[in-house]
C-alpha cells in the first residue's frame, strides 16, 4: 500500500482571506511574532500497490479533483506502508 | 524568519465524511486504486526570528486556535528562511 500525502496551497499571487483572518486572530491573542499565514488543504490517500503508474495517477487525481489548478498549486509525497 | 508548516488532521477514531465524499468521487472517476482518503488542514506560518520560544509559541497557537484538540491531531515542521 502507498500512503500519498498531498499538499494543496493557494498560489502566491492569490489573496488568502482565510489566512489573513487567522493571522488577525493570532495577533488578537498576542502572537504578534506571526508575520503571515497561508492556509491550504492536506490530504492523505491510501492507494493500492498494484496501481499501474502511481505518479501519473496521483497527478491526474490532483489536476481533476483535489486541486483547483487555476488558483492552487499542489505537491505530494509518497511513502510505502504496510496495509492494515 | 521561520517558516512553520502545520498539519492538522482528524484523529483516526473520528469519522471523516469529507474524506469519504472525496474517495467516492475519485471512484466515480475510475480511480479505484484509492482505498482511503483523510482530509486535513495545512498552514504555513511566517514567524519572526526574535520569538522567545518558537516551540512553545507554535504549540500554544495550535492548541488555542489552529487545531481543535478534542477531535484533531497536529504536527509541525520548522524551516529557517530568508525574510522577503
Amino acid at each position: 500500500m502507498f500512503k500519498v500525502r498531498v499538499f494543496v496551497t493557494l498560489r502566491e499571487s492569490v489573496l488568502d482571506p482565510q489566512g489573513n483572518a487567522v493571522k488577525n486572530a493570532l495577533h488578537s491573542m498576542n502572537f504578534n511574532e506571526v508575520n503571515d499565514v497561508r492556509i491550504g488543504k492536506y490530504m492523505e490517500l491510501l492507494i493500492d500497490k498494484n496501481v499501474a503508474d502511481l505518479d501519473a495517477s496521483v497527478k491526474e487525481m490532483c489536476e481533476k479533483l483535489l486541486a483547483n489548478i487555476v488558483i492552487e498549486d499542489y505537491r505530494y509525497e509518497v511513502e510505502e506502508v504496510v496495509a492494515q
